[in-house]
């Protein structure tokens, strides 16, 4: 018997107050990431899926990308239809790591 | 003819002004650079030789890693004699990446 999974298994998060520090700087310390953290700073919460971005990589890495962005409690996201929409955990980083996000925004 | 070289090539710096973010951040998302910052965020400048850092690293990586430093504009050196003695760049770092070290360097 096949079981048909209409959806691929949700997201597991990380807050940011678990969030050992060295993993939020490795996490910041790749262009790709932090070119989706920015876009994500300028965009409404839910707004984007991750198929909006327009990164220079393929969709495994942008997968992986945004695992090390849940992993270092950046970024929340949810599954809608056969989208998944994000949204930048600011205030939560903001308070876990004060400054950090303000220096990395910073045009 | 054989030249005797008595020191090693003089440390070449990067000052703070001329360091990108990634570069900064890559620098501090590394637990063996981390650990060196801290220590010497916590001696006198020009206190510390690079040997005399308690890190789980050959020489050679410890080389590679004061290397990074210098590169994101977190370290002065200075040879005398056989040995290499260090400073951190707290000022002027602080000046370019306003709150970085201050987060990194919280107990």
């Amino acid at each position: 018997m096949t079981v048909q999974r209409a959806h691929r298994a949700a997201p597991e998060h990380v807050h940011p107050d678990d969030v050992p520090l060295l993993t939020a700087l490795g996490a910041l310390a790749d262009p790709v990431r932090l070119q989706l953290v920015r876009e994500l700073a300028g965009s409404q919460d839910w707004e984007r899926s991750c198929g909006s971005f327009d990164v220079p990589v393929g969709k495994a890495a942008l997968s992986h990308h945004f695992a090390a962005l849940r992993a270092a409690g950046l970024v929340e996201q949810r599954d809608i239809g056969p989208k998944r929409f994000n949204r930048l955990r600011r205030a939560e980083f903001d308070a876990r790591f004060p400054g950090l996000l303000t220096l990395v925004l910073r045009p």
